[in-house]
C-alpha cells in the first residue's frame, strides 16, 4: 500500500529518534500538562497534587517468548516494569490499567495464569487495577499497561537535574537479567533440539528471576525519603547503565565519569557472563531490563547513604565538556555509548 | 503448551463473562481509587479534583482493516474513541498516552501519516499527548491509547444512576458506522475480484465517515453544561444502542422502554441498509462505533432540552420487574438484547 511513496525506513532513525522524529512539534496546551513526552513519566496537575501516568506495551515475540515465559510471571513483570517508571519519578504507584490482545490459541485458563500474575504483584506494591480493555488478537499476545500514581511537586525528580560533582548512585545490581536471558534462549535451543533433555537451569535461580520475575525499587523511594535524601535526576535501568546515564547527562546538559570496578555485579551474573563468553561490565552497561533506580545526588547526602548495602556509588557527574567516560579497570577511559540490546524499542 | 491443562474456550464466557470473570475479585485498596472496572472510565481522586483514566486498544484485522483504512485516519479514530469515554463520564478529557508496534512493512512515512491523524484530533479537543511507548511488532499495527481527563465530583455521570421515569436520550444518529464499515467491506471484495474497478462510494461521504472518522461528542457534555442538565446515567454507544442502553439498565437495576420509530437514523444509512437487505432498526440497536452519547435525564430537565435538533428522545427508565423493551414501530414489544457485532472485544 506504500508503494508510490517516499519510503524511509523506521530503523534507520536510531533508537530514540523516531521518538523524536515524531513528538519534536508537541506544544502542550493544558496548563494540567506539567510533563510531557521525555522523562519515566508524564506529570499531571491535580489541584496541586501531581499525578504521574506512564505506560508501556509488551508484544510477544518482541518482549517475551512463551516458550520459557510462564504466564504468571508475565503478567507480574508486565506490572513491574510499569510501577518502575513511577518510581523513577520518586512517586508512588496507586493504579493501572491493563489491556490485552488475546488469541484465540489460549484457553481462559491461560488467561487466568495471567491475571494470577498481575493480581499477585498489585497486591504486593499495593496498586489498584481499575481497568482495561480486552480484545481478540489475530496473531501473538498483546499487553498494555498504564500505571498511575501520585507525588508532592516538591518531591518529583526528573532526569534533567544532575549538576556537576553530584555522586551516581545505582540500586541493587545490574546485567543480571540479561544474562537470565542467554541462558534461557539457550536451554530453548537445547530443548528444540532435543525435547527430551530437561532445561539445567540449576543453581541460576537468581538470574533466571532477575529476568523473569523483576521487583520495581518501591523501597528505594521508600528509603530516600526516610533518610531525607531527594536524588537530583532519577531513571529506571530498563535498556542497560550506559543508555540510562546519557539520558540523564543528556537532558540535564552535563558529563559524567563512571568507574567500572564499582558497577555492581552479582557473582552469578559474572561467572555465568563468562560461561556465555561475554564481558560481564558489558551485560551491566547494555544489558537492560534490571529495573534497578539509576540516579544522582548531591555530595553533602552521601554520609547519610554510605553505608546502605544496596546503593552503589559508581561514579560522578562532570561538566559537558569533559564527556561521558568509563574508566575501565585497566585506568583506560572509554566513552560511553547506548547499545541496547533491542535496538527499536523505546518508551516515550 | 496448555495440552495437558483443563481447556475453557473464552468465547464460551459471552461479550462481558470474561471481564466478570476475571475482575470480579477486586478489591480496591487505595482510596484515591474512586471508581474502578465498570464504567466508561475510571475515577481518580486527587485533593478533591477527580481524575478519569480509561483505555483502548485496537488491533490490526480485529478492529481496522488498512485495505480501506487511512492511517490518517486511524489516528484520528483511535484518539475519539478514547475521548468519547471520558465525555461520557461528563468529564473533559486533557491528555492522552499513545502507545504503538508497528511492523517492519511499514515505513516511516506510514506512521508520520497516522501521528497526522492524532495530533489533528489533540489539537481539535485540547488534548496534549504526553507519552506512549513505541516497539516494534513481530506482525500487524498495534494502537494502545490512554485517555486522562477531569471532573468535579458533582459532575461525575456514572451508568448507575438511572431512575424510573427517567427520559432516555441519544446524540446524532444512528447505525451509520455499522452501515459505513458495510460499504466498504463490499468496495474492497470488488476490488479483490478485480483491481481495476474503481470503488464506488460515490454520494456515501456520510456513513463512511461515520466508520472512518467518528467525532467524540464532548459538544455535549459542553451543551449540558450550558443547560444546567445533569444526566442521570451516562453511556457512549461503541457496541450499539441496545448493549449500551442494557448496561444502563444492569447497573442502575432498572428496566425500559425504548420506541423503534423514535430512534435516530439519517436517511442516507436507512437507504444504504435496505440496499444490503440489512434491518436499520437492527443497525442501529447493534452495530455500533457511533461514539454517540447515551443518557438519561429527569422529566423536570425535559423542558430545557426539548428543543435541541441533535438529541432524540426515544424511550423511558422504568422499574427493573418492566423488562427492558423495545416497542416495534408495529406496537409489538420485543425484549432488548445485546447482540454487538464483535462478540469477543469489550472494554472494561
Amino acid at each position: 500500500m506504500f508503494e508510490n511513496q517516499e519510503r524511509t525506513n523506521i530503523e534507520s532513525l536510531g533508537e530514540f529518534g523516531l521518538i523524536d522524529h515524531l513528538t519534536k512539534k508537541i506544544d502542550l496546551k493544558n496548563k494540567s500538562s506539567q510533563k510531557g513526552v521525555g522523562d519515566d513519566a508524564a506529570v499531571i496537575d491535580f489541584n496541586g497534587k501531581r499525578a504521574l501516568v506512564s505506560t508501556d506495551m509488551l508484544l510477544e515475540g518482541i518482549h517475551f517468548d512463551l516458550a520459557y515465559t510462564p504466564l504468571k510471571h508475565l503478567g507480574y513483570k508486565a506490572i513491574q516494569v510499569n510501577l518502575s517508571d513511577i518510581y523513577a519519578m520518586n512517586g508512588i504507584a496507586s493504579q493501572v490499567l491493563v489491556s490485552l490482545g488475546i488469541s484465540s490459541r489460549f484457553p481462559l485458563e491461560a488467561i487466568e495464569e495471567l491475571y494470577e500474575g498481575i493480581y499477585l504483584a498489585c497486591e504486593k506494591y499495593n496498586v489498584d487495577l481499575v481497568g482495561g480493555d480486552t480484545t481478540s488478537s489475530r496473531q501473538g499476545l498483546v499487553i498494555s499497561v498504564t500505571v498511575l500514581g501520585y507525588a508532592d511537586e516538591k518531591d518529583i525528580v526528573y532526569r534533567n537535574g544532575a549538576e556537576a560533582g553530584d555522586l551516581v548512585c545505582v540500586s541493587g545490581d545490574l546485567g543480571g537479567a540479561y544474562v537470565g536471558l542467554q541462558l534461557l534462549e539457550r536451554e530453548k535451543m537445547v530443548y528444540l533440539e532435543n525435547p527430551n533433555i530437561q532445561p539445567d537451569l540449576e543453581g541460576k535461580d537468581y538470574i533466571v528471576e532477575r529476568q523473569l520475575k523483576p521487583e520495581a525499587r518501591k523501597d528505594i523511594v521508600e528509603l530516600l525519603k526516610e533518610l531525607g535524601v531527594k536524588p537530583t535526576s532519577m531513571i529506571d535501568i530498563s535498556d542497560g547503565l550506559a543508555s540510562e546515564i546519557l539520558h540523564i547527562c543528556t537532558q540535564s546538559d552535563k558529563g559524567c565519569n563512571l568507574y567500572e570496578e564499582k558497577i555492581p555485579i552479582d557473582p552469578m551474573t559474572y561467572s555465568t557472563a563468562r560461561e556465555f563468553n561475554l564481558d560481564p561490565t558489558i551485560c551491566a552497561l547494555s544489558g537492560g531490563e534490571d529495573y534497578e533506580l539509576l540516579f544522582t545526588i548531591k555530595q553533602a547526602d552521601y554520609e547519610k547513604m554510605k553505608n546502605l548495602a544496596d546503593i552503589s556509588f559508581i561514579g560522578y557527574i562532570t561538566e559537558s565538556s569533559a564527556g561521558r567516560n568509563l574508566i575501565a579497570k585497566s585506568g583506560a577511559v572509554h566513552e560511553l555509548k547506548a547499545q541496547g540490546w533491542n535496538a527499536f524499542n523505546k518508551k516515550h
